[in-house]
């Protein structure tokens, strides 16, 4: 059948066969020639080599004989596995807020980043980061390890015991990891190079963020001492916040941030993308919220609600008072004030009435707003809110259980103060708080040095930065058709 | 260790211990000045302080001891969860769908109403909505109270039973009340006050949506005369379609829509978060159709079928009628025919046989093409569609039972006049549709109106409107490094 | 009571009542005289009426009394819904990666073809394709049939024996179908007639796709000779991507595309999107693989394990790739390497420990740049790199089975070449693979042609293409209030 589908002349430039056996080898050359470019990068590939000749070959023990599966164990094995693809849809979140928050001509690289930190949180903590925060004590509440490589072997305990199979712990925990680096993401963007984030990525998902996470998560000395983290307003918000906070400071604020001594409007390139960013966070905070109970049962809801009133309270306490400060509602403060509220309540969600939740919410979207202009009065450039979202209200989240928490759930942990739990509690939340303040300040300041020193500091050049990143880390622009407002 | 991480003179630009200090109380007193200029605003921050002091303290006896999770029970709250997430994503799809669907002068204004929308909409449904929507009866079938503030006590019944938890039914209804408030956001689109307007939302969603939803879903006067809305195409669409269409009316059609007498296309700005946005509410439907079955069993995957053939319908329907009468497919249609036929099976998706279910949506999707038409010849302007597809679709949609509703789960319930079921069915729906209408658009007349009295009008001046609500609303721009069109 | 709400002028324009009388009529009048211009469109339309009549009326025995539902029908119910749904969502990712990565001037097109492609899936699945996959065999292990239109009928041993209710298995099953299609779309991206792909989608969904998934997923001739492809390497992606490579080398590459002999960039418009989109499909891959195990149980994490190393690797294996070949990371690479590493373990997700998830990754996503840059030296014009993602890796993610899968699961199958397996299951996935490219490669030459022949070519006017498929094809742009970069 003839038809006229193109012309021959068209057809005739089809020639597979020839020209892609010659490419390949070239590809390869080019390969070698480029390796020296990029230091970092060939840092990274040492990974896989390290990895290589380890497990492929290897069976382990899953398919043990196992008791008929019962309701509670498949009821919160599914649970948990649908609330860790809530968090890891939180990447989404996280990538469409820092991007739609930064300049045009840098979200190329702040997307890159997002994608792929999490593929790197992922494999560092399948390599080391699960083992550090779960594994056995090795050191008395402090440091833990349980070998290299994450084993999922499901035994029959855990299926009578309706118990969580190990394979969706490991990724419900992981995703988590990845939030923690992404949070460092938005603090450093705009002048960070690609390849030194991401070997700090990797620093902090397989050991900074893990030994941190198992003094509370794997029992350990906080824990002993009646910490109340439920979901990680400390643990995951704020310690990828001050590794955020520790990261622009040493960088310094964008060229012309604080020019004339005052803080100069950069306003973030494209707010429908900012606004869906928030609106996935808010969706995927269901996953990360109320998974954290790690068994589906009658409360999980109830951390829902928690969740939800928090996060509605922080967009009309930041909505509020930034049109009081200012006059008009700005959607980045709607954006803030709703992420503030979701994180204030992390730390509470299981451990407040409703109307606490409420008011724990309120208050860090009133908070958020001020501490926005606090951090720009410090000179501190924080691109997207970051550290005021995560590490502010953060704090606020931990230190409120220590105010008005509730034992809700009827386990006696987190009676606030102004419920008759005395001021305890409210001492050890902020001896929590602290610890995890410290702990990453100090390992990441160590962490963006030597890697500074490694790679011959961690910032873009003047010009890169003024060109913008997406040329000079990336090659490429993120919306070629468009003509620039300037 | 000397690292070159960046010049001294960046570094000492950290001055945050002094003037983060002097920068709060400006703030505040800057607060004070912007008070008076926002009345809307101020108006609403009084929700918060009437709020303060109730409930904090509170612990609710939550923590009864309740017999062992059966596997209904936790299959049907698990479910209910899940949908309830998946409606709540609605609001980023509605939030795309309509942000892409205006003009992008106005986009951050249609994305902080729908943002900020949902969180005053979970607000007021927990301080009296869900009361009002499912309280005890205080008025014979019509109205109904059960106290300030939801209670979210669990009783053993309830899990004996294999009943809904309180939370997650709340979180599942109050999800359904943002919907309707969110509609309402398209119909005024583009010329109406952001402070106006989200006043309106709260008594949308504390007033008119929880006592109409009261008459079907609390089994009031509507229910206990047969009449079928599964889940909301009268009762949630067209409640937010009637209340947007008093409040385009009221507000008349954008500048330079119907000049020489005939519309003038005003297209939308971003045709991929606008398509984005319809596959996220397609996504949504799955929680708030199948969800509506309000248990996990045989027939939630069914109505998920219904939804998803109706939906596809509708597009089909669409498309074909307006490549017919256009020349060419509008991507624009074939977004309004997927809603269309989503909205024209909420009514009727427990109630339809495959067949049935996928002509409800052809015929919504063609329905909606001559909607649109005849709203733009009346000069009703309804910039996103919002009245075709939520309005009259939701119309079709409760009347299609009274025609081919099948009793397919074998209640009894909503055999149509095709189907052997006689002329009542139909003549009920009729007249619960035409109740939701005539209920909605005199409450939301007066309500709208007397919004327009206290705070001088809900139009943004004509200035304001050409220069787009984004500078004059916000004070900031949705894209501002990309250069205009014209 | 008398508000400014608006002025007289505005409100008489409002004329409802005369003007959409006269409006519908007009309407369908021009319908008539458009009916001629787009014959495609009309031969649409002639399923709708080919179907009428056809079951609306028809009630099914679906109210049969069952059994009381146990804990693993409902478990297994549940989950195979929410796997729906995020296979579902896939049509998210899919359309914002392949709009992102073309430019502005066919976002429309490349925008509607993905919606309205997943519509027409849905209902040629409904109408026959899962009868011819899912049916009754009629010739012997090569092509199976069960009668027009799917049946929901329940019966009470599905209960018993907690097997999965028809319609969520049919609702998984037309998603999947949908998947096929849409990777089609980016292969002939920016050239392609909208209304002649879509004939061609109808075609491939209804019978051409069905059929060769029989062949695995039915028990055929390929399941019985232990031919392994868990989530559908072969089955889906690889189909897609042959059906698309078919339809891109009779199409010929875009204008300019393979000027000067060697590939020009043609840079995707907005990353943003597109990243996003890579995030969406990773997310619904997570209801792709572990919702392919068919059921609730503990090996349902464990698929969702391997499916997010291999994810990450892939990221990884590109990344470092792509940086070593061209000197920087570039997020096109980046995002095709996820892709990479999904499709690669999509076969083999069920039976690889995790690191040889990883390793299958890792080459996938090695493999893609390679492929990328193969393709172009051919002048094969692959505009999203999908035959590079879903076709090479498809067969890719086949073949590694072969060389080291494991029976994880403990039913025998997969036992590859370096674990023991000997060299048999290698060469029956080489068969399959091999079986899948000849099939879709000849049914698919044929069926383009075809549809090329009734309708005057598959491809747009050289005019159309320079201008943009978007006003030649759709009358509309995608981003009208921008101006162009050049």
């Amino acid at each position: 059948m003839t038809t006229a589908l193109q012309t021959p002349q068209r057809r005739s430039r089809s020639k597979l066969q020839d020209a892609s056996l010659v490419n390949g080898p070239m590809l390869l050359l080019r390969s070698i020639r480029g390796f020296s470019s990029n230091r970092s990068m060939l840092w990274l590939a040492t990974v896989p080599l390290a990895l290589f000749g380890l497990g492929i070959f290897n069976l382990s023990a899953h398919a043990a004989d196992l008791p008929e599966l019962n309701a509670a164990f498949l009821a919160n094995n599914l649970w948990l596995l649908i609330a860790t693809i809530l968090v890891i849809f939180m990447n989404a979140g996280f990538a469409m807020v820092e991007a739609g928050m930064c300049r045009s001509k840098n979200a190329v690289n702040i997307l890159a980043k997002n994608l792929f930190v999490f593929a790197l949180a992922v494999t560092s903590y399948w390599f080391i980061g699960y083992s550090l925060m779960y594994g056995g004590s090795v050191a008395d509440g402090w440091l833990y390890f349980g070998g290299l490589f994450f084993d999922p072997t499901v035994t029959a305990d855990m299926v009578t015991d309706a118990g969580l199979v190990p394979t969706v712990d490991f990724l419900f925990q992981s995703a988590f990891a990845g939030t923690a680096a992404t949070i460092v993401s938005g603090l450093v963007a705009e002048r960070v190079k690609f390849g030194e984030f991401v070997v700090f990525a990797v620093v902090l998902t397989a050991f900074i963020y893990p030994i941190a996470g198992s003094w509370k998560w794997n029992g350990g000395w906080l824990d002993s001492l009646g910490f109340v983290d439920f979901a990680g307003s400390s643990i995951v918000h704020s310690v990828g916040a001050w590794a955020g906070l520790v990261g622009a400071m040493l960088l310094g604020p964008r060229i012309g941030k604080y020019s004339d001594g005052k803080p100069q409007a950069m306003p973030g390139h494209n707010m429908a993308i900012a606004t869906l960013g928030a609106l996935v966070l808010w969706i995927g905070w269901y996953g990360f919220n109320p998974g954290s109970q790690l068994a589906m049962d009658q409360w999980v809801p109830y951390v829902a609600v928690t969740t939800t009133l928090a996060a509605a309270a922080g967009a009309i306490g930041a909505t509020i008072v930034s049109t009081l400060t200012s006059g008009k509602p700005d959607l980045t403060m709607i954006i803030n004030g709703i992420l503030a509220g979701l994180v204030s309540i992390t730390a509470g969600c299981g451990d407040m009435t409703l109307a606490g939740a409420w008011f724990a919410g309120l208050v860090g979207g009133i908070i958020v707003v001020f501490s926005v202009a606090a951090l720009d009065a410090a000179e501190i450039d924080d691109p997207v809110g970051a550290f005021s979202v995560h590490g502010v209200c953060g704090v606020w989240g931990t230190v409120v259980i220590g105010l008005w928490g509730t034992a809700v759930q009827g386990d006696g942990a987190g009676m606030g103060l102004f419920n008759g739990g005395g001021i305890t509690l409210l001492l050890v939340q902020a001896l929590g708080a602290a610890a995890y303040a410290i702990w990453t300040l100090v390992t990441c300041w160590i962490a963006w040095s030597v890697i500074g020193g490694l790679f011959g500091g961690i910032r873009v050049s003047e010009e890169e930065e003024t060109q913008g990143l997406d040329i000079g880390e990336h090659g490429m622009e993120a919306y070629p058709d468009f003509a620039s407002a300037k």
